[in-house]
């Protein structure tokens, strides 16, 4: 009884109007009113992506636009520089291994961002230009973690190297402030199901020139996610095969929702939220993963439980009693930490809803921790 | 942008699954399918109103049940008996004036529930039996006060007066405990838009044997409203007159859902709602309007400003900065209080999301009043 | 399984637009979102009637209208002029009884529309101007007749009567030609299931000035549906009591969507479609109820069962069979006649689907006719 | 205005019942409400297979699962035997060859379904069993040709060859009768989008053990489409990347309706229709594009136009004129041939609807016809 709270970093929340929308009858996907459809969305993703670059729309979830990625780039053998921001980072390094990648990875400590040092010194250091591409997450989803994407850029500049930029944006797209074309990003992965307020189901790879001649060459083999007879389609607002029409629907919704309201102010929405959020777990006394003040995610944050006190039976708690789904900490960090999203369609009655629904949980968990999360929140709301 | 919180006393907020069930196709209300379905929603009615008699569903919204309730009853000029326990009990006996009855009025603070002792008193002086039916209003909307029905009919029974007993539930039925055969009430008024969880646009008569006597003799003009045919109609599972399909669709959703949670377990949702609430408007400070600890509402909460403080200033602040709309106080209260809807289709952590978001509007409009509200409800929430 | 086909004369297909915008959640009744709601609806449904007028909406269902008419602009005792053109005329007559009003019944065959020459006759002879109303039916549903109310009032002007003109347009209004200012209608009784193409639920009064003049004395006693109050709150786009708030969703999009297309063309679609049926039923060798060419409804056909065969066995037989719900005949037509609803949501290929499930049904229940009443359709949809 | 008939061989027509349920929130994918929702829909889809094995579900539209068949079982290199019975067929051809396969391709006229003594020949040659799997389309969408699946078996059995049997359901699958197990199809690929009546956005490999064998030391590269983890996850209903939640709401219900129907009354339902259809064309004096008695499909007719005749002209007009989208001719049936669907959810009078609109737009595009067709269709549907 009652609505759920879901409350894990994505899928988020999706609108009515959305939801409505992927409701209507599927259409012809060969015929113009497809196509009218397919050109307005084609034209309206771009702007979320900081892009006057194709977007290639896949009829996939966002797995399968990192696959895309790499397939269209790179040949088997080539060498990815990838950095273990946590895990969707490792995730991608088993991917590209799994493809016939080879991969150099920069450990890390799962609480910081892609560590630009490393990019200059591996990138520097590999002066026969073996790397074919930097592989980072943009917002990894597993930490609460941003890693910062124009310093990466930076980075590489400083060091010459022609390796592509290949970034996920799985979890940030549409919540934080991204910018393919400005920080010359190569390949830009994303997916329907978060920033973006669908369900899952489409993903995304926006291009740049330089990807889109790499791809030329790229020996890997591919079908299914080849730019070429996409773009080509794309041409008339159409696909070589059959797309996700009614997902389609709810994205131009989605699209025009953001684009009323104004990606800026999107980005600053996500960003006090966040504060808020910050504000309430800093009150309870317990630990905030991510440690570089600049690396705050704006679209959920990470918390470490007390030693001795298990995350998954908190978030077990909180669905029994509060009917609140929380994200878990994932692999290494599982039952360690309980990630609380505060992304998409949402706003910020339920985010004190969702903190309440935490702090009531920390108390009936019997976790050490200090009341009045809930109001030190309100009092970042109510002023910022 | 995001979701709306419309925490008014009704319109409440619909499940999902209700709004899905009136977007299906309109079918022929004559038919078999549409036969099945009426007579499946008349037999589940029942329980809610705590009857075994017949419920009349009009294809109208809630006001005109209350006309319903008089025409079919009552005689040009006969006298009711009315109390004035707040601005809807004013409403009815406005209806009955313009309708051609007489009306006793009796006064009151708009800060308790029916005088039992008045009820006694008046029909006890009504040797004549003159007064030919009992108005009350159950939960009035517009103070959170809950009348004892109850006790208002073992006053009617002390004195052995034979006349109805009209009781308006239209924003208590299915959130707060009612008992329309154990109480010996002869029509129940009620609406889909409050604790049915449905939008606006059925209501509800709920018929004693003794209110379908009176009706034989009943001397109002009607059409629209006569019982007769409709509960002919009734019979077969159809109405005289188009009947309000989609709705009816979202009335059967609705009934199971009540009927799955147990009516009790919905009752006392809604009272540990309105003990969240209390606790917070104390810790604010405030007053609330409900002077009865007998008759505090479960479905919402009337609070009073401090002198010099307006309440629909605040209510338009907290629209506008957090997009909640609250109640309003109505006619001799406009200004003086606003009203906390925690009824329908809700959840706590979306009370506590209401309750941060009046705390807030409270601060940023000046109200004086002490922070920590929010808290206090959670306290009631965690441990209750 | 498959999609019913609902080809009664309303309630009609809705479109899929207006059953999702139905389904959107409920607001406010008393905020600003719904005040520009209810001020564009109140604008946009006055060129439906052809009025510059105001439209009184009522969250009930048509009958409602019929009962609001009669009481705003009536006395007790008032007579009324009423022609038997049907069913649905009778039901007026009836109410109309059963409200306190004397009826002047013109008999009719239930084959043609409102005789003018009655109406100039019997308002000729009404020197003292007893007859306060003349009550017609614009497309009597039963029967699949259309009166002329343009000729009506030139009748009634022909003898200069002063008597009110009332017209139910409930299942001709956005569907056929109508003008409720041009022809001096002083009160149109509408609702919202025929063509306006939305679930029943609301219903409306359009109302001239001397209408309104009328009102102001009218002695009968009314309360929900008087009309002061409600016009007074529709200044501010809003109404006295709750409105059917998901109901004016659907209306508004279902308003744009006739806006749209242009009410000429909406009535010459019907008109066609009206053709094309009439051919299919000449086609069959079968007889068509209404008797007068300049009759002919657009929104049904009414078709005349063969002598010993029960029209609504063939419409169990269809139902059955090819999952559509026909018109039954009604009361005295009952058996006789089955009739095909060709209005709101539609389209050619609809009808031809309909038409085809009649001559299926015809041959399976061993009705003599003679088979290409299809085909006849065809040529007139082809060529028309 | 009016609603539009889609009747093209797939994306089809989607029950509301499966169109709102997709239009339900989206739920957390890693909680227990997704996992009970994943074990049912993994157990329901498999009696559409005919299999009691597993069936991988992708969040991706139909190609992709092809894609996921050749990757999972075979390695680079790897011979596969195809054929070319429509423009599906030379697809795949062409999926194959990009993915580093090779191809024995069996020529065709794009009028016959697999030539099962060409399986027996060129299987027998292959005394070295180079040929690592045959490749087959069940139902050819683009030519109307349902290959004889169970024969191509019996085939590959007499000459006792072990190569794999795909084959391709995505326009058959929930529409005509088809056997995985019996058949001993080792994967069998199929999408949402058409006999399963969902918006396109999943597809599906039914695989059997020797491709579970096969899929152990297959050499391609995979990540995404990989059986192993998909089947690891699903054994506690989830999967190793975020599936698409409200596809699957959908596929649910839409599995229920088949379930509820019986897939013996799904299958005999279309042919029911394709025999209706192909009376019509008949009746037309058009030729139907298929040759074999044996092999017209349940799902679609494709029609030959006459020499000098434009097919998408036709398609074009009756777009236009009555607002039908029918399939085009693809590749070298371009213009030559249009396709009627009758698959999905559907019914006899939108049937009659189409072949009423077929019909009209031959006389409007002055193709030389015999009128008659839908009387023809009329006529089968009534005794059938």
């Amino acid at each position: 009884m009652g609505r759920h709270f879901l409350q894990i970093p994505g899928p988020t929340n999706c609108p009515d109007e959305v939801l409505r929308a992927i409701s209507a009858p599927t259409i012809d996907h060969r015929g113009p009113t497809f196509a009218a459809l397919g050109t307005r969305v084609l034209e309206k993703i771009k702007p979320v992506f900081g892009t006057t670059n194709p977007v290639v729309i896949y009829p996939a979830s966002g797995t399968g636009a990192w696959e895309a990625a790499l397939v269209n780039t790179l040949s088997p053998g080539d060498k990815v520089l990838c950095f273990e921001t946590g895990h969707f980072a490792t995730l991608w390094q088993s991917m590209a291994l799994e493809l016939g990648l080879e991969v150099e990875m920069v450990a890390g400590d799962w609480r910081h961002g892609v560590d630009t040092d490393a990019v200059a010194a591996h990138l520097g250091a590999d002066t026969a230009h073996e790397i074919k591409a930097v592989c980072a997450v943009h917002n990894e989803t597993s930490t609460g973690v941003t890693s910062r994407i124009g310093d990466v850029r930076a980075a590489m500049d400083s060091v010459d190297h022609p390796a592509l930029l290949l970034v996920d944006t799985i979890s940030s797209l549409g919540s934080i402030d991204y910018r393919h074309d400005e920080w010359k990003v190569d390949v830009t992965v994303a997916g329907s199901q978060k920033g973006l307020m669908l369900p899952p189901g489409l993903s995304f790879n926006a291009v740049s020139d330089k990807a889109l001649e790499a791809h030329r060459t790229a020996g890997m083999k591919r079908s299914f996610w080849d730019w070429t007879p996409i773009l080509a389609a794309n041409e008339k607002g159409m696909w070589p095969y059959t797309p996700a029409t009614n997902l389609l629907y709810g994205l131009e919704v989605a699209l025009d929702m953001l684009a009323d309201e104004g990606l800026e102010n999107v980005f600053a929405r996500h960003q006090r939220w966040a504060r808020a959020t910050r504000a309430a777990v800093e009150a309870w006394g317990l630990e905030i993963l991510c440690l570089d003040e600049r690396e705050h995610s704006g679209v959920l944050t990470a918390v470490v439980m007390p030693e001795g006190h298990d995350a998954d039976a908190l978030r077990a708690l909180i669905l029994e009693r509060f009917d609140m789904s929380l994200g878990a900490g994932l692999t290494r960090l599982a039952g360690r930490v309980f990630r609380i999203g505060h992304l998409g369609h949402f706003e910020d009655l339920s985010l004190v809803g969702t903190l309440g629904g935490v702090e009531m949980g920390l108390g009936l968990a019997g976790v050490p921790f200090t009341p009045g999360g809930v109001q030190a929140a309100l009092a970042v709301l109510q002023e910022d």
